[in-house]
């Protein structure tokens, strides 16, 4: 059990020992209801056939729920990004999970990622906008330039996010990089 | 001494007093030193009359500078920022310090900042375009929407800094609004 716990990110052997046995002193209140819910997660949720959201259903609520916009599909690295920007509230389009980026030092290779599939939805669907909301980081833009390459001739509309400052940041405070790309895409008022 | 010293920005008297100790055990070291440069500080360093950063040349040494470019006018909240934009090194043009933002709760308003000085140079000086690069907070943000209302009908153009993902940004790792912001500016690839 301990080394199990270990295998969790962010927990070393010695967290692991100390959550295990703050787990053994209380049987009853945590140990049986997290052993439950455990297993009733990995017996009933999966990751959607369509988009790559985990969710108990197949396909995944948020592909199942109606009134959103059919023409805009948002492409993200993995799910805790899907779940970020439907936290924000401020897309109301599909998505759709690549489950990593691609990285050299990693070994990932786009074979490695469901960008096969993503063409396969983009060709078959109706989406009038594909947005690239990968991290901003060098893998992320990378991953995002040979997805765009990938989708280049087919119907789609190809965005990504806009760079630059972040809301309340202070120009003192940011790196330099943040601050030329800020300069350079800067817009009219 | 130990009041004087308190009075700086992240010291409190407990902190001034441990400062002050420090620097009595160092007398030739730290004291002397110290003293020496806040005098000549305060006898050769000053606001520079054309843009209001700090040098001991007036005006000062950016305002100086040849081989700039004469038709970028960048607007920025203070010194700090300035001098964040010259490290980052992505700005060759002229610059403008307001020395502040309009805040309701602070009781600064416009006539506080140099506004009418900006408003001289721009109808004076021969600038194609003025950059608003204040910081993305509201105070910010309403102060650049003043002064952008105060510079309408001068020949210059007028556009701000982009807002979005900062670089190295983690979609999971944001804040809300600023995920809101890069959706909707988003661009096209």
């Amino acid at each position: 059990m301990i080394d199990l716990i270990a295998r969790l990110p962010g927990l070393g052997p010695r967290s692991a020992r100390r959550a295990a046995l703050f787990l053994l002193k209380r049987p009853d209140a945590l140990l049986q209801p997290l052993s439950d819910a455990l297993g009733e997660a990995a017996a009933k949720i999966e990751a959607c056939a369509t988009c790559g959201n985990f969710d108990t259903l197949q396909p995944c609520a948020v592909c199942q729920a109606s009134g959103r916009d059919e023409s805009l599909l948002c492409v993200v690295e993995d799910v805790p990004d899907l779940w970020a920007l439907e936290r924000a509230g401020s897309f109301r389009g599909r998505y759709h999970v690549l489950g990593g980026v691609m990285s050299a030092l990693d070994g990932v290779g786009p074979e490695d990622l469901n960008i096969g599939q993503l063409l396969q939805r983009v060709k078959t669907g109706r989406f009038g906008e594909v947005i690239l909301a990968l991290n901003a980081t060098v893998d992320g833009q990378t991953t995002a330039h040979y997805v765009a390459e990938q989708l280049q001739g087919l119907d789609a509309k190809i965005t990504r996010l806009a760079h630059g400052v972040p809301v309340g940041g202070e120009l003192d405070h940011l790196d330099d990089g943040t601050l030329a790309t800020a300069l350079r895409a800067r817009r009219a008022i």
